[in-house]
């Protein structure tokens, strides 16, 4: 199992403080000391640093929570392998362009019987499930839809449907993102915090660091943060249902099944 | 107009000596301020840096060669804008999954008119006409092979055609991996140099920067470098002619059209 965490932001925001509290739960706090990822969509740029190494350990994860990087969209993962052995290509999240836009995804779970799907154009550089069910999702997508559809709807439903079908064949909890959208698809453990206006403190559950966020923020600020696990201790996270699947824009729930 | 580095070696190299050498040229010893970027390989992985700020300047650049990673290939390139605005998405090398590996591309020049082609399966993110040419370039292998040719050959074959149509478009000096062979095209500028046993000493044109290769090989070591301008002053370099394209695997020519 891995963890997942993910952000969406109207403002370009800041992850630091939850990358450290989540890179703890790589080898520290946690056992998912099997290399880590992470993404940031600067607009329709991405940054992306993987590493096999632990989170706790990596030299570029403890480089990457000094860097000012800000970012409306990021989705991060560390890992503890299962499926497919500890190497760098089967680092989440993984990433593939898509109708001129970078697609990355990161999971947490495993599927039984994935592989016996037939895939579109999109295939697997790795070993592991999780590319493979990626390559499985988008294969569908591009398959269903010759272009992106007009209506949004339609494509978020689209997304949530092949997430459902993911579900059935295991534990799938998800987060995606079009460099537009987050998807998230809670299976088994998935929360999420928004914090807005009147912004107030927050202190981590995996380290000894806290962050007034009144300090950081300006008031029209909106920052969803979701993860596998609530990440502080002193904030009301909210638990997602299994089956639970959302869309995310710039802070705020855009599409639900709640 | 930009600057290229790329690396193909019979072993995981360091590929730090050269890289300090060329991100000198993005602001220093050079004008190639609007961003950088490298592509290293590990077996099948892909690990990724691109920032927008000039190389000389880039705080992620200076980590970078503070790090040991060892790679059979690299493609490098810092950027000096003159299609598409500076920009985390526009920055070099572009990267594609395709035929279930990430292939990798980076271009000093211009093209005239290259918008104008139509494109198969892969689509630019960013306003380059570099990205643009990658993605038509592969659109076009895509539609010749279903997947990809048993005779090596003709792949090399089709690359070269491809490449060679670029270089009637303008300024195409070129840099391709498919993670097993690194592809050099040369337009206008292109050099390299191969090191072997017996190793000596090299010495940055950029920088004020020596090393001994005796002291960071081992005999059967073979590394290939390949530059837009050589990057060091004491080593004999050969230099590409107009038109000269080559395949490298494991530090030496497998095709050729010299």
């Amino acid at each position: 199992m891995c963890e997942l965490l993910g952000m969406s932001a109207n403002v370009p925001t800041d992850i630091c403080f939850s990358l450290t509290g989540l890179v703890q739960r790589g080898g520290k706090t946690g056992p998912h000391k099997d290399g880590w990822g992470i993404a940031f969509y600067e607009g329709k740029g991405l940054r992306v640093f993987h590493d096999p190494e632990p989170g706790v350990e990596s030299k570029i994860a403890a480089f990457v929570q000094t860097l000012p990087i800000k970012s409306e969209i990021v989705i991060s993962h560390i890992r503890k392998a299962n499926r497919g052995k500890v190497d760098l290509k089967n680092t989440h999240p993984f990433i593939r362009e898509f109708w001129g836009s970078y697609w990355t995804f990161a999971h947490n779970g495993q599927f039984k019987g994935i592989k016996k799907e037939s895939l579109g154009d999109f295939q697997p550089v790795g070993s592991t499930d999780s590319e493979f069910a990626f390559c499985w999702l988008l294969g569908k997508l591009k398959k269903k839809f010759h272009s992106p559809p007009k209506k949004e709807t339609e494509l978020f439903q689209a997304v949530e449907g092949y997430m459902s079908e993911l579900h059935q064949k295991g534990v799938s909890n998800l987060l995606l993102s079009d460099s537009k959208n987050l998807y998230t698809f809670c299976s088994t453990k998935l929360s999420w915090i928004t914090r807005k206006s009147p912004f107030g403190k927050a202190r981590l559950v995996d380290a000894d660091l806290s962050v007034d966020f009144r300090k950081v923020t300006t008031p029209g600020d909106i920052v969803t943060v979701i993860a596998t696990q609530p990440l502080t201790s002193n904030e009301e996270w909210t638990v997602c249902k299994p089956g639970e699947f959302s869309v995310w824009r710039k802070g705020k729930i855009v599409f639900s099944n709640r």
